[in-house]
């Protein structure tokens, strides 16, 4: 059992940062298959076809209030002391069309919303006008001067035709939805959502249902990637952990990269005796493209790929098993449906308090992101070892320290990678 | 047809503050049922129970690295000049427990994440030991110090037993799972979404499906509004829309109030001829809150409660339906779901460009937020008058302008209301 641990693969890897990581997974992602959803179901899926206006919006003259449609040029001055009166020679409610034209010396009570009659160029509120019956009908007083356009929403106010409105790889969410339900496209093409297997590995762990066992810890990382996976946008499917058994886990791994379109597991990548993922990149039955990233937590952060499909070997440790699903697994699935900015939204802000833990290696260090008058705080969220699980409900952003000497000082300047 | 709109109701509507009618609202929300879900059926749920830890975590002294389990005081004044030689009496894989305990002279193969066996207080990495095999089996030798304590996390570093770690209301997600996780809680107990009916009133509608004509328009509120209803928590039921007749949309609101947990409508709420919604909630058929909000858009926001039930019955306009969804049918289904901050996330920050509109109501205006520098800018999404519905979808907050005599300008401080 004892090693010759400077001779050994395992203790000699090469560590890369992690946007040299990032890029080099980048060439692995191609944007994956698309399926069609009724508007209703496409909430939260990511839009898959280029969306532009069939025709103006609106695509007719607009009221903007119920009132009075009318020509402003009959309004000319008019005053308190002067007022005008139209005859009122249509009504025109929400949903219909006026066949008259507004002539000089008529307007048509129209309600908000409804188009504009011909002739008329202005629309007058109820509650500046007055309005009288004589023996020909109705007849509407004004005392002010009403200028052209006011209260009309003219056609292609918000978009002309032809105008592209929504791209590829975005999110739908109700503002996405409100333009694709006002252009009648009611099946939306979407990328499918790549299903990602999830496993953990290690001979400690304990499914989540059965009682706990000396020296064994209860199999999280799984139940938290497949969290992570879902706020992706991906769709997890859990398999069960594997004990440490190398032949085992190939098996496993070759089975569940043949069967889904991204293998993310946790565990089994340090240096230790029974580290079989960290054994299975390094053997022939995958190409490896990384099994050391220059970063905290997470440096045995490990990437390989067969057959095109991206295997990720993430540290078994909550924390950052957490980060490397973040900087490593989440852009994968977001790159899969076609996101042009599919990293974590990098802030600038300035750190809390002191922060003193000092590395050779970039430290991912979990936060949470307050806002006092105007100013972006990022707060560390207390312990932050890599073992350490329960801060990563308190963090809404990773707060990146990088390598150096000394600590950082509260008021320094930081960078920040917002989680939410 | 004359109004005499000096007397008529519809025209005289107190205006509420939207602070004040919130309050109002509160007073009619209860939190709902609660039901159990799987584990991995929680993400994005909102919690419903209290979670203590029922042990504390770590529930075992573990080791931080792969490496050797020893005893401090073994170590004392050992160097590069002066190795120290440990037997290796046991070999720890995660998992299980040694039934030895490392007594002076003794030491013990460790994996990151085992239990560190009785007796020994420190665990030394692989990278700073050497191995030699004797007579008697292996010894590691070390050249340097290690403190007591070093690469091992005591019993309860991150939670005590007892401790309490959720709260009920919380939205679950990956940090909150993997607690879940750690403690065995395979069922958890969450709040049910409400359901949410929602419906939109006016002629001028035609259903999404339908070819455009003149003057008509596509029902885009309600599949707006479902989105918001979603992302708010809820389970939004769209129903049929209600052409503008009075006596069937009474029958369809009281079907709706009976059927499920809150009702939205839109559109049907101005003072125009056909604006059936006012004249509903004025009616006997439910009990009005309030029929006017003083803020721009979405000032005729109208909220009644039949049973305990409330209804919303919303603007017809695309940006005021969707800030008065925000404002108050997104905190009334939080608040039904425990949510001890139902209200949207207020942010300070400085605005980024002149906004000129002035009101005498609070004006809330679709802005997008900007961080630079660790500053926070809220930019005004472009063309925001009420009907205005394309700026949705380019906002993540909402920028409140105070109501006032002059506009604001870029650098003023502004308050925001996080959309996202």
């Amino acid at each position: 059992m004892a090693d010759d641990i400077h001779n050994n693969s395992k203790f000699k890897r090469k560590a890369l940062q992690v946007n040299v990581a990032q890029s080099m997974i980048s060439q692995y992602i191609s944007v994956g298959e698309t399926e069609m959803v009724t508007l209703q179901e496409s909430h939260g899926r990511t839009l898959a076809q280029e969306i532009s206006a069939p025709h103006p919006y609106p695509h007719f003259r607009r009221s903007g209030m119920d009132g009075y449609a009318i020509r402003s040029a009959d309004t000319e001055g008019c005053s308190n002391d002067q007022s005008i009166w139209l005859q009122v020679i249509d009504e025109i409610p929400c949903g219909t069309v006026s066949d008259k034209t507004i002539i000089p010396g008529t307007a048509a009570r129209i309600m908000t919303g409804a188009q504009v009659p011909e002739g008329a160029d202005a629309v007058v509120m109820f509650e500046m006008t007055e309005i009288r019956e004589d023996e020909g009908g109705s007849v509407v007083g004004l005392k002010r001067y009403i200028e052209i356009g006011k209260n009309l929403t003219p056609i292609g106010l918000e978009l002309q035709a032809g105008e592209l409105i929504l791209s590829p790889g975005i999110t739908i969410s109700a503002g996405e939805i409100s333009v694709l339900a006002t252009f009648g496209i009611h099946h939306v093409a979407v990328y499918r959502r790549p299903r990602v297997a999830i496993f953990s590995t290690g001979s400690e762990l304990l499914s989540v249902d059965e009682p706990l066992q000396p020296g064994k810890i209860r199999n999280s990382n799984t139940y938290m990637l497949a969290s992570q996976v879902i706020e992706a946008g991906g769709e997890p499917v859990i398999l069960d952990a594997i004990m440490d058994d190398l032949s085992l886990a190939r098996e496993k791994v070759e089975e569940a990269l043949h069967a889904y379109d991204m293998v993310v597991t946790s565990g089994g990548v340090s240096v230790g005796d029974f580290d079989i993922m960290g054994d299975l990149v390094r053997g022939d039955s995958v190409e490896m493209l990384y099994n050391k990233i220059a970063m905290r937590p997470g440096s045995v952060t490990t990437a390989a790929v067969k057959d095109g499909k991206l295997l990720f070997a993430l540290s078994g440790n909550p924390g950052a098993c957490f980060v490397g699903c973040e900087l490593f697994v989440r852009p994968s699935i977001r790159g899969m449906m076609g996101d042009q900015k599919p990293y974590l939204t990098e802030w600038s802000g300035i750190l809390g308090a002191d922060y003193s833990k000092v590395n050779n290696f970039t430290r991912y260090v979990r936060g949470k992101t307050e806002i006092r008058e105007g100013v972006v705080y990022a707060m560390p969220s207390g312990i932050d070892e890599s073992g350490v699980m329960i801060t990563i409900k308190d963090s809404d952003c990773l707060i990146v320290v990088p390598p150096g000497q000394q600590g950082m000082k509260s008021g320094d300047k930081v960078q920040m990678l917002m989680l939410r």
